[in-house]
């Protein structure tokens, strides 16, 4: 067939998948979508996308570009045509540089964020950009859906952490913005545009990444309380009392904590008899410049604070490294603990802070008018005015009837968010799974803007179709 | 006159200024750009702005936006053709809302950034922006040239204290995007391309702004080094035993110093002998969470490191805040110091920080083998790679010849920073200034996606024409 001989001369036969090689490439990893494709193409470098994506648009075949593949969106499946390819970026997978002094590095899309991470602590610095699925996602995928994350409070987004890219446009044509400049005002901003556009404007190929220095201590601490809007108040006087070494602030249903230890017995919750029950708890996280010592001083006080004004009802700060990792183990395992809770409806939603406890209550509340008994699995970047507000079947009907109503559900919740001034994608971006909900919820002028943005740098609309607009 | 007379329907007669009343939004404030204009309009709220823009739009009327006319590269001045509008944004100044548990506030654009700062801290929160010109400016002239200033090294230039935007298409149409969120990944970036476009795409109307905690204590101290190389090891060492609390670190060229002493003789250098003649000087900010104790003592152990390693020759940690409020004092009177110096030319540049002891070397060099006898005037930012590396008469010509070849020794200047990876405007934007050198330094895809962007969402070029782009 020419067009696979074509791709075979540009990126080699064996990085020209199809069949049963391809198959992994066609399904994202929950499940929920599958595609077909021409063929997988894996080129090896910037040149060789360049060449697939010039050939694509001359042939008009569409391209999905993939990193790790662990997108919760389906941004990275194709449609069941199998019209497109699937353009692997995860043989680009190198560190190609980091500048100390310059508090850089340069890395291609492919290379996992693990990695990234660690040649940046092996050079003495953090790159701080860290989530669930770090060890097999990518930079690419990260930069394409502006990943958030559990340092988002400190560090921000991804869009935060880059200053140059490099970008295959959809003519096939190499962007070479792999400037390492934090003030250039030189023009349009190309690289926000690019960040957050799921591949549907040009492809990434590698960025210009910002490093910061390594926290010398960190502290973390599990602190009970009474509602939402006390943990908002707990979160005011850490921003104030930490300022920027607080570097992490989760909100966690008091339900969610029980929910882990069910399933995972070995895991404990730190508290005893009532403080044990509370219906919220916040975990905080303080990165210290100084010392171990002064991080737990500065933690002891703001608890002692926190608890004469009656807003903390007992709080464990962890005495030791592996007594913090367990209080991170704690909330991380909440994802994973369907067993509890049975199959949930997930949502990943923001709402202004200082909105948050009256969105939690409300929410919940015409949820429980619609169908008692539904049970609240609420936790997330309180920080950052994040969370993860999902719903599981309680007493209210089996996991069935529940994903039965997920539409009627999702549009309750996101009906909410949208007169809470929120946004029904905070950090897992549109993909195909929010992309026909985005009508309702956003501008139309906005809508429309991005549509003239899609045109001009996609005239043919072969990048990533059917991913963020329709 | 008919346009007049619709300008006056839409805003009011005492806001469609001509003549005299009109001429001082005609000039830039530094006299080097002079424009007519069919009027100056001042809409009093964005639905007016919207009005007139729209009747811009059917009468094919070019719009010059402007906030408070302080601008460095004649981007709010218009053409001399006359046939063009300046829109005043003054006077929608309010700061509509601070949400303090969210750290947000909404600020109109024609609010002054000092404005904006007080209200901030009126309710207990720092909003960092700072830059010589607050006391005038506007917000929305930071935002349409992504202003820097002081405090970039802990806070970002002003695109990364934006949350969300109201902005006036060039259609006329109102944007709402005045989102409060620190996470939303619903589509492209609309806001950041808006921010820094110099008005040439739209014009931003009003910003939701991030605020922080103030910070408990800051501290200042001044170190006299020999060599930039010596001033980047400083600063690495800052940032990893200050972290996030390191929040200003410029470097000064001895020379400036003393220009400034020379000028304003209240002012002293507060070194005595040897030390008050190094080459080299940086000025450290640290803001701390704590106490001025704790900031002195920090401050002190990074100071008594770096003598022991010999980086550092000498150095002043201030007493007081008044004696920190004289330190930077002596750096923000360099650029008022010309009356030691003469004219220079002036340069806004950034670089690598791991390259800056090398560009001031290699760029010196040339300088002085082009024009023996030049003086280097160079200080600025180094936290953010950012140098004001201008260029005085010393010895080498009088005020005239310097000026009478200022486009020969722009080109010498911007073609070094252009092989060092950096950029010819830092933090003042293109305007009208640089608008032609772009094509020299600018990758031309770059600008070729840029004239796509502009044409898709200005087609008929009405917006701020002439500047930036050509």
């Amino acid at each position: 067939m020419t067009a696979l001989n074509e791709l075979i001369r540009i990126v080699g036969a064996s990085h020209v998948l199809t069949g049963t090689q391809a198959e992994p490439y066609l399904n994202d990893w929950r499940g929920r979508y599958e595609g077909r494709a021409l063929a997988v193409v894996r080129p090896g470098s910037t040149q060789e996308v360049a060449d697939v994506v010039k050939w694509c648009a001359a042939s008009k075949t569409p391209i999905v570009p993939q990193g790790g593949n662990t997108g919760l969106c389906g941004g990275a499946t194709p449609d069941s045509s199998g019209t497109a390819i699937v353009l692997s970026l995860t043989r680009m997978n190198q560190v190609r540089s980091v500048d100390v002094d310059n508090d850089t590095m340069v890395v291609e899309a492919g290379c996992i964020l693990q990695a990234a991470q660690t040649a940046a602590r092996n050079a003495d610095r953090l790159f701080p950009l860290s989530l669930a699925a770090e060890g097999s996602c990518t930079v690419g995928g990260n930069l394409g859906t502006n990943a958030g994350g559990t340092q988002v409070l400190r560090y921000g987004n991804t869009r935060e952490l880059v200053l140059g890219l490099e970008v295959v446009t959809a003519q096939g044509d190499i962007w070479h913005g792999l400037r390492g400049l934090r003030k250039d005002n030189t023009g349009y901003d190309l690289r926000d545009l690019y960040i957050g556009s799921e591949g549907t404007l040009g492809i990434i190929t590698a960025a210009t990444l910002k490093l910061y220095p390594l926290p010398v201590a960190q502290c973390t601490a599990l602190l009970g309380m009474a509602s939402v809007s006390d943990a908002v108040a707990v979160l005011a006087a850490a921003r104030k009392g930490f300022g920027a070494s607080l570097t992490g602030f989760e909100l966690i249903g008091g339900v969610c904590l029980h929910g882990v230890v069910q399933c995972y017995p070995q895991q404990r919750i730190p508290f005893e008899g009532d403080s044990a029950k509370l219906p919220w708890y916040t975990l905080l996280e303080l990165s210290d410049s100084e010392s171990a010592q002064h991080a737990r001083e500065r933690f002891e006080a703001i608890v002692s604070q926190t608890l004469d004004e009656n807003l903390v009802i007992d709080a464990v700060i962890a005495e030791s490294i592996t007594q913090s990792k367990a209080l991170w183990h704690l909330r991380e395992s909440i994802p994973l603990a369907e067993k509890a809770f049975g199959k949930s409806i997930k949502n990943d939603v923001s709402i202004p802070v200082s909105r948050m406890a009256e969105f939690v209550e409300v929410t919940n509340a015409a949820l429980q008018a619609r169908m008692p008994g539904v049970q609240h699995v609420i936790f997330g970047h309180l920080g950052d005015g994040n969370l993860h507000y999902n719903v599981a079947c309680g007493q209210a009907c089996t996991e069935k009837e529940l994903l039965a109503r997920q539409d009627e559900l999702y549009e309750l919740v996101f009906d909410s968010v949208h007169r809470f001034g929120g946004s029904i994608s905070a950090e897992h971006g549109v993909g195909q799974l929010k992309r026909d909900l985005l009508p309702r919820y956003k501008d139309p002028l906005e809508l429309a803007l991005m549509k003239r943005i899609k045109q001009a740098l996609d005239p043919q609309g072969l990048m990533n179709p059917g991913k963020v607009l329709n």
